[in-house]
């Protein structure tokens, strides 16, 4: 037995895959987002665009953030100290719990460390609460709701994503007394597609199942107040429980839930995910209540963004790159191999001071490799010229093929 | 299949177990810990004193902390905004990994996003890297490496607390050729004991086992330089893996594990708990970092600590409270039942503005019900004496009885 020998394969693995990552090392700079600096190579930090930061909306610059930030931590400290039963209860947690349940309309909420981990805690409690629980599965779900799913140890079907017939036909197949989920996204991150919400509640409704939905890269973004799709499509009410990050458009760090009381409650109780750890820092928190409450009142940044996701898919397109079809503020390019997709996002990086990084397996199914844009309110046409331009000379240096202009 | 019924009723459960969960409302006042500000009931915040944090040595509250997140926060803003791959990589957490391998005299080391989820996401991906991999777990380890244990889906063996004879005739009933893990704790957090290092890693010489060992109650305080336990008992060397929390003696929040530079890799490159999720902020990771140094080259925090636990363990055996045999700077008091530990608790805090959270099921077993006591360097012998004065008046109250003064 030769450990060593062992974890070198699993290594080498990757390297002869072409996917093992190399971590860029930056720093944003503060006021002035996108520019950041990046400490690859050994000439110091130099300056760089960050084009794929999910701080979609910059909130993790704004001075009201900050301004809470500072002031908690002058008020109580940096960590919790303690978890949420045991001395990491702090006002601030109680009072974003609240805010976070009224942005959705439910009852309570309830906030974990991450988005990853109240998608993993809150499934796999929920399914072991349920006895005999079948989970519905869109194919294309995040991994953390996989691994909730798969750490329930209940049984799932996958169905073929956005596809209503399909999840129909696999509830139509399991006897009406079993308990279901029907668990899936609205906002598709890696594509930037839209769950049809009010279609996947009905079957809901006539199967009897109780809906999860992710809204990790939705909420702050859409709807009137931030509510996410399910808000501006006027869902919220038809949906059991709604998981958010508050690492995202929020721009801090967290996850949360929001539902009826009786399910926060037996998840609060039983989820060893959120009983056995240190609660998030008071600082965080204050940061996060006062990025939601921004959100809730201004739609300058969602407006600015979703105008500054269209023009550049309009630049693209009109040089006939391979832009993905995204009905959201995700712009993906298609580019369908990790080397290349590496190699163009080095040669952005090297050449142009651009920051994307190449999105590989396990993010994206094997083949569909891809570069991903994430434009924010405080990228100017200037810079999606800039991009465009380095993107069409390095195509064209790698002998990829452009479309025809539209 | 009515659902609200089936959850009505886990909630239920508690209750009528006496184990229905209330989060104190509280706020710590920086600069003035233990004190802090309670909102429980509606007469506006009173004061009280933290006798159960985990922020052991009161680092939440250091000006250094809380003048690197200051900075942090006001160079790069509040959240990472990525995946460590996906433009969550800062400047500080590659110092901060460096600064924790360091500490532990090893190659490398990764950060988590709680001390739960390192647990968590590197026993679960170890176990599945290792072909047929048997994990030999102490009954007593936390939850978050039975869970990583658990998600792994590998086999395990539990041996008895600290047995050693046990561990090795577990060890001696397997097959050479199957890979095998050990995994422990250093300081038991609710009984304050600690592992036979050394004798463990005999064990695993001899069987050919890797060690796991979780030192988060010991991460900051024991050591040289503040280490662990394996730093003082000279050990870190003979372990293959050492995980500890950002979120206890370092004061902030956040979790680790240093190691191998290949077993980082592994985790690294395969652990979807680390992979898939929005890294640390890098204003907690500058906070850590200002914590890890400072601790590195100060024991006054620890000593200071050291000897207030011992005093009021001398205090409550003095008393003939039932103090718990603690090595440490944990300080158990056993009740055994989990209604008479909240009433003592809920006495304390109303009448006497103490705040000692009852430890219940599942942190641990049934009939081992306590109260919990973290005494820090700020906590003066006359809070000490206040606290072992109520203590004896509840006893009397309640009609406990008091062992025989020493
Ligand atoms: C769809 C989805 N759900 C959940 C998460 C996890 O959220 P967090 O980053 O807060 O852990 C992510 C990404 O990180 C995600 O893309
Ligand atoms: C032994 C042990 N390991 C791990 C953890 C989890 O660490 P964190 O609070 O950073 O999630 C805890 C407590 O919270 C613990 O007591």
């Amino acid at each position: 037995m030769n450990y060593d020998s062992i974890f070198d394969k699993a290594i080498d693995r990757l390297h002869a895959e072409g996917r093992y990552r190399v971590f860029i090392d930056i720093l944003r700079n503060k006021g002035a987002y996108p520019n950041a600096r990046c400490f690859h190579g050994h000439n110091g930090p130099k300056p760089i665009t960050v084009w794929c930061s999910n701080d979609y909306l910059a909130m993790g610059q704004h001075p009201k953030v900050i301004g809470a930030m500072e002031e908690a931590l002058h008020d109580v400290g940096a960590g919790s100290g303690g978890t949420r039963n045991i001395g990491g209860n702090t006002h601030y947690h109680v009072q974003l719990e609240d805010e976070l349940a009224d942005l959705h309309g439910k009852d309570a909420a309830l906030l974990f460390t991450s988005g990853y981990v109240s998608n993993d805690a809150t499934l796999s409690t929920l399914a072991k609460l349920l006895p005999g629980c079948l989970i519905f599965s869109d194919e294309l779900n995040h991994a953390s709701m996989i691994a909730g799913i798969r750490n329930s140890g209940c049984e799932k079907r996958v169905f073929r994503h956005n596809d209503m017939a399909h999840l129909e036909e696999l509830l139509a197949a399991e006897d009406p007394a079993t308990p279901k989920v029907i668990a899936f996204e609205s906002v598709y991150s890696m594509d930037g597609d839209v769950a049809p919400i009010h279609e996947i509640c009905d079957l809901a409704d006539e199967y009897n199942a109780l809906t999860y939905i992710d809204e990790v890269h939705a909420v702050g973004m859409y709807g009137p107040r931030g509510g996410g799709i399910s808000e501006r499509d006027e869902a919220a009410d038809r949906i059991d429980i709604i998981e958010g990050t508050l690492g995202k458009a929020f721009g801090v760090m967290g996850g949360y839930i929001a539902a009826d009381k009786r399910v926060v409650d037996c998840i609060r109780s039983y989820a060893p995910g959120f009983i056995f750890t240190t609660s998030l820092s008071p600082a965080l928190v204050a940061g996060v209540l006062a990025s939601v409450r921004h959100l809730k009142n201004h739609s300058e940044e969602r407006e600015a963004q979703q105008e500054n996701a269209a023009t550049l898919k309009r630049i693209l397109t009109d040089a006939g790159l391979p832009v993905m079809p995204s009905t959201t503020h995700i712009v993906p390019l298609m580019v369908g191999d990790p080397v290349r997709a590496k190699k163009i996002s080095d040669i952005l990086l090297a050449e142009y001071g651009v920051y994307v990084q190449p999105i590989n397996f396990p993010t994206v199914p094997r083949g569909t490799e891809r570069l991903r844009f994430t434009p924010g309110p405080a990228h100017t046409e200037a810079m999606m010229r800039e991009l465009v331009d380095a993107l069409v000379e390095i195509w064209d240096r790698l002998e990829m093929e452009l479309r025809q202009a539209a």
